[in-house]
């Protein structure tokens, strides 16, 4: 599987990125940062200290948007600390970012492959996507798949009462790709709610006889207070991850083809995912959106994936 | 405690009306009928028949709007049939509307009693009483309460993705009411689609040794036809008569209080109550929204009243 | 003709009062007040002082709605002064306001008299008209006409770049005015802002030999600094009479029949009514709108009127 | 001066770019083709057979975007014939379009030049440039001037009633293009329809002893039919070529520096600019926005240009 990352990171992103790197069944071509919920400055060094973590300076970073499309950006710091990596200090990288542009470095690696051959995790807003998507119609054939983690349906919003961070970050962008006709899976708030970063996953994390387990305890630790706090629960919840936890396991979820539009019209509900999973609209279904997880399973995995390093 | 029922029956309409009928907590002082589910001159005859069936053609019924504020009428004789009242075949009226327009009603009604005294009761589209506010400002200050079955937050919507039936037929009626400062219970889709009629349930109200008792079992069977199948369950929601069960027992039920906006800007979202659960934005409460019931104590209570006939 | 003047006095909807009454071809039923220029209260006085002005305090007068349907008052005293009527200070009415709210006026007028028969000049926000047709939809059938000063076309805005006030107050209300299938004439910001209110034309006003003709030039004196300060011209505008002077005398105006919308959906475009005038939409026509008037006759038109004091 | 012109031609687009090559004092570095008259690839031919019947193969033709940011695409065949170019038969071209993006010339143009030293006309859709401005947003600093033939203010929409064609094809374009804080010249409706093609002027360009001028006459007269008859005047309006002569002799037309929004939140009003003429918002000025014309000079020095082929 021949997968490229879209990503802010991030904690939980970062720990995608190694999940990627440490799972045989996917090769990670490359990654690409975008505002969202640090700068894409902040994004990109972000993105170099985890594949030096790794011990992965060859798989190349490549800097994207600086900006949402049509709105100013809205960061989440309140919710990752300032550096969007707080919890662990980790040495300044020494690698650099890639040359070319994010935008530039989809379209190639899209177009030069198979048809179908690359998935795109999106795991942060969808600028650099829609970007590629608007620059080279073509990948609309192209794209095998786009997985992202964005998105909410029961569990509403965690930026604005109806929204997730993701989308309402460049909801435009959002929109672009949910009609670009491109299969997407979406792992929403729904799910990621669900996998509590409790004190006892984090231990097992921490106690991995490596570097990258304690860190990634670490980072989560952080990152969960802001949300354990706002809904008084023992943990966090885990979001970016399932998007490679899903590729490599797609039965540890549950969910159905459904159609989803992004609200674009209305300040009130800017943003939100609006998700016909009865089939009251009759639109034709864009989305494969997951709504349930095997968290103990996910756990598990991740934790044998992180024991690789 | 003094009500007036602001109605468009529909059976689980007309149970409600029963229970408060058969509640001496309760003084009903009157129905007022609106187009929704049926249009008003049928939910007007429907309400004459309940009060004909409960034996009490003494409560007066006062016909009112025909048509929501700003947008064409929909209907739901998709899930109540035809008449709003498939399922019985009861006699037609005997006994007319009272003369007067509900709003008058609903004016004369509030002013002509000490403020706070009088529960409005919404359980159909809120066009009556949107129009009494909007024609009589000293109601804000007179209405004790509006307790209203409509709005959903988890569970989303039943007529479009987003948005409950009785808000999404007059959005613009729903957000006068819930500006307008006078304090709201809110019972949403998340607590009304707990209340499965299960056949056991019905079976209970069919037992009963009265006429009342059948005929609500029989109606409900009619009326959970829709949703039943539509969510592949054994009983469809209880909707309506949640708004007299809460004023009867209020801990049965379980909410909060947050703020709660109806979106009145995009046809995408229209009638979606965007509901601040977790206090996102700050903006001031104005709804008691509850998201839990003690179901089987709910039936208990339903059924208890419905032996007094 | 008979009419009904529902206005929000001003110093222009008193001279439309005074030309009404001033006009044996028009028989003025009553006036019905709503808040807009200025609160409903002040508007009912003023309304009542423009009566006793004429001379005529059996013309009954209805004080209205105090709000518009959804959205929070907004006022124009930055036109009219505090009062609405700055300028002229005429004694406190000794005359009161008529029993029986303005919207059952509106009603039982329309009503009680033949099918068509009732002209409704609309000169301040539409808010008492559209409680009246919610109210009782069997307006729409019987009210002959209703003529308003409101909206733009080409001169756009007045109170934002794309609303014209009357409009943007209550741009509810006037969706629904402009839905209803009643026959409306619209004399939009077009016409009124080529009736310029110059020094020359006010004195002829002034030196009318009786008392109206004076306090109606010291009114509009007053009333054109804001906007004739505005735009750099000799005069203001002049609104709201141009609603009798085209019911006297259709032939001073032209225009054209077309489709006509309220924005309601956005916050931008609030109000700003969308004319079709080259039939781009093939949506119906639902409105006379006029664009254009021969100034100097209209001005004759007033000047004779007024001199019939 | 140093232009880029972004383009999707059209005969008037075509008047355009000849505008510009026939003028010393304009430097055209290169055309970029959208999508909007025409689709881009018959933009792109059209734009190869301006440059051959100019005798200026040499100019580099990049293609662009094919279709708008999140709308779909809406063309004006109606107006410029199926190919763009109706009314005179062009050869094929035998030069090709240049190997890149139009997107990445204008970046590479831009930044390969002095900051403020590159002015873009945009006289197509602005896809392209709001492209280019989220790929690099250092381009806000770097580009000089966009000066557009957009928009409208009392001549309102061509497309729609309040839209103007070009912002109606991508108003999320135009948005992010007019919150640039890039210097923005527009040449709207209110001027392009007071340039009337007349046959008188039209006569002008065809008697020119060149192979051009009858060209343009015959195309310009193809392309007034259709609001010839609309609007039932001698000629059509003349739109693109006003940013060639605002920038050739600015002194020919009148305006003011004033703020401009673009609706993007409302069906009904999409794709409209909202132009505070009055400065009612008090939001700052973003472009300069001309209204009138010396319409007999713009004509001579067309035609004066025109005659040096």
């Amino acid at each position: 599987m021949k997968i490229v990352i879209d990503t802010d990171p991030g904690q939980d992103d970062a720990l995608t990125i190694l999940l990627a790197l440490a799972s045989p069944e996917i090769e990670l071509l490359g990654v690409t940062t975008v505002a969202g919920n640090v700068g894409v400055r902040q994004a990109t060094i972000n993105a170099l200290k985890t594949m030096e973590l790794a011990g992965r300076p060859d798989v190349p970073v490549h800097a994207g948007a600086e900006r949402p499309l049509l709105r100013p950006l809205v960061n989440a710091t309140h919710v990752h600390g300032r550096t969007g990596f707080e919890g662990v200090d980790l040495p300044d990288p020494t690698i650099e970012a890639a040359p070319g542009h994010a935008v530039d470095f989809l379209i190639r690696t899209v177009m030069g492959n198979a048809p179908g051959a690359i998935t795109i995790c999106a795991i942060g807003p969808m600028t650099n996507i829609a970007l590629a998507l608007s620059r080279e119609p073509a990948l609309r054939e192209r794209i095998g798949r786009i997985v992202t983690m964005s998105g909410a349906f029961s569990e509403v919003g965690n930026i604005t009462p109806t929204a997730e961070f993701n989308i309402y970050v460049d909801p435009h962008a959002a929109a672009i790709v949910l009609e670009s006709g491109i299969p997407v899976t979406m792992l929403p708030l729904d799910v990621t709610h669900t996998l509590h970063t409790s004190d006892a996953r984090l231990a097992r994390f921490a106690a991995l006889p490596n570097r990258v387990g304690p860190v990634v305890a670490d980072w989560l630790r952080f990152e969960k207070r802001f949300e354990a706090t706002k809904y008084g629960t023992d943990g966090g919840p885990l979001h970016d991850p399932n998007t490679v936890l899903w590729l490599l396991q797609p039965d540890l979820y549950r969910g159905r083809e459904v159609n989803v539009q992004v609200e674009t019209g209305s300040e009130l509900t800017m943003g939100m995912t609006v998700v016909d999973w009865w089939g009251i609209t009759k639109r034709p279904a864009n989305v494969l959106f997951l709504r349930e997880c095997d968290v103990d399973a996910a756990y598990d995995l991740i934790t044998e994936r992180l024991a690789r390093f």
